[in-house]
């Protein structure tokens, strides 16, 4: 549901008149119309006509809140989003956030990252406008040695997300990059904050190329990235895919609490794309072998020549032919 | 070595003539004064006389950096101390500092902490300038997951440093708690700031009671918190303590980013008051049973009814009689 009730009165795109929408919102024609001129302002095209009152025609292709909101109907989450035009990093914010005390759930959307973060210190390619950012701040009972679990579990939302809204099959690549015909379409980030024993919040960054054409890549990225609207040939609807998102994580998220990680992991391995690979995993020393698939724990379980060997973390690169599903 | 030439050139005790020392520093005799005066201030008491110079007739009882340092050669630490009269939290400005880049070794000591933390949410009793309240700021090369053992390496570096400077035997309750005579005399807080698969910064807090007395600790933790003063029946340096434990927990946390936790194990093992106790650890459900010890990542290793458990995280309670050394 919109959280503005004025738009929630016109999405259908029936003629409501001023009357009868201040006499049901209890409030005075004039407060109505300050609304319609508002809504108007964030690029909600509406038509007014003397005698029939107002027409919503068009929502905004923009991330608003009202809009992703009809989308999305939260249970455990606050159901509260910031949505920002640009903004450095929505982890960036969202970890600000947090330390003010933000609420499970609480969601930054922005149109546009100036400084987007990607795992271990890269960067995020973040063109204007086309794309999803979204951080999710949560509050989870967990102790940190299981956050890594938490950033699986945000992978499986993702291919949830993405399988639910487009029919495409995603793929992941542990531990948590989801591709689409072999290119990455999405990137999650999760930080934290602790006690050695308990987790204090966790941001859980994702961003997902939706609408990006090709040439909104870079082209060295062009070969590795891609976006579901390139894979579908048609452009998606932003706050669409961002409200089964915001659902799918929150479904993920409540499934871990109850069960632990052993509740998501067979979905995560439905989506998984490594086991039966050659990879090669980067550390000192890297570990090389054949990937059997993951454990309760999710750790990358990898036949190496000295035996089976339990990955927590680090790079894989996939030895032989790329693309990867 | 002191950080302050001048202060350094006095430790000894031995006249000094500011002729002297304004020739061996390469300063004027009127800059040798002014630093004769701050160091009054700061509660040295020096003699001056005229056709001798100064003497050094005592340090102040604080835990003032420069007599921090003639008790620690830092290595691999930065060697910065950050001393306050009075701090909320020592921890608190330590991460606060390590935000803003302080680097790895960073330490704040205070007089006093005005809301001292503990673990799990609660406080820390912090009266004022008899105990030691110290957080250093470590920046490891490790996953989260990894961070509960820089806990335990935390506790092995306290009771290192305990038993080198009074010669005391104290016990490390696990995770760690560090006992004497089975009152606790050391809490630690580590906190931590990281993404999913590595570590931004660690803040490992220790508060340790050196020269509390019985009246210092409020009625309800007498029968359950100690110092090193009460232990030995007198007053220890508290500077000379700090000095110790940052050498301490320079090494083992060295030899921990060197062997990971299996190389500090050993001598956690060598302080561990709990094996062949029977405990009980909260948790839902609780674990009870005989614990056996830990394991090479530091979880606790309890035999209960139903089998072998590890212990990740949480609180012991012993069963049966008190003390636990």
């Amino acid at each position: 549901m919109p959280q503005d009730p004025v738009l929630a009165a016109l999405v259908g795109g029936d003629w409501r008149s001023g009357e009868a929408l201040a006499a049901v919102l209890g409030v005075t024609r004039a407060a109505i119309w300050k609304s319609i001129e508002r809504l108007r302002r964030e690029g909600y095209e509406i038509e007014a006509e003397a005698g029939r009152g107002y027409r919503l025609l068009r929502a905004p292709d923009l991330l608003l809140p009202a809009e992703i909101a009809r989308h999305f109907r939260p249970e455990r989450f606050v159901g509260k989003i910031v949505h920002l035009d640009e903004v450095d990093s929505t982890n960036r914010l969202g970890i600000d956030l947090a330390r003010e005390g933000a609420p499970e759930g609480t969601a930054v959307v922005a149109e546009r990252q100036t400084s987007g973060r990607g795992r271990l210190g890269r960067t995020w390619e973040s063109p204007a406008r086309v794309n999803l950012y979204l951080s999710v701040v949560l509050r989870p009972a967990l102790s940190p040695v299981e956050v890594p679990r938490l950033t699986l579990a945000a992978a499986v939302a993702v291919a949830d997300a993405i399988g639910a809204t487009t029919g495409l099959r995603p793929g992941i690549k542990w531990p948590n990059d989801v591709l689409l015909g072999g290119r990455k379409a999405c990137g999650i980030l999760t930080e934290l904050e602790a006690e050695a024993e308990r987790v204090r919040f966790v941001v859980v960054g994702i961003g997902v190329n939706l609408n990006a054409r090709e040439e909104d890549f870079p082209p060295e990225l062009r070969a590795k990235a891609t976006s579901l609207a390139i894979e579908l040939g048609r452009p998606v609807d932003r706050p669409a895919f961002a409200g089964a998102l915001l659902g799918a994580l929150e479904r993920v998220y409540g499934e871990m609490l109850r069960g632990g990680f052993p509740g998501v992991r067979a979905r995560y391995e439905s989506w998984h794309v490594l086991p039966g690979r050659l990879v090669t995993v980067d550390g000192v020393p890297p570990v090389e072998g054949l990937v059997r698939g993951i454990d309760d724990e999710g750790a990358l379980i990898v036949e190496a020549a000295d035996g089976t060997r339990r990955v927590l973390s680090g790079e894989v690169t996939l030895r032989g032919v790329y693309p990867t599903d």
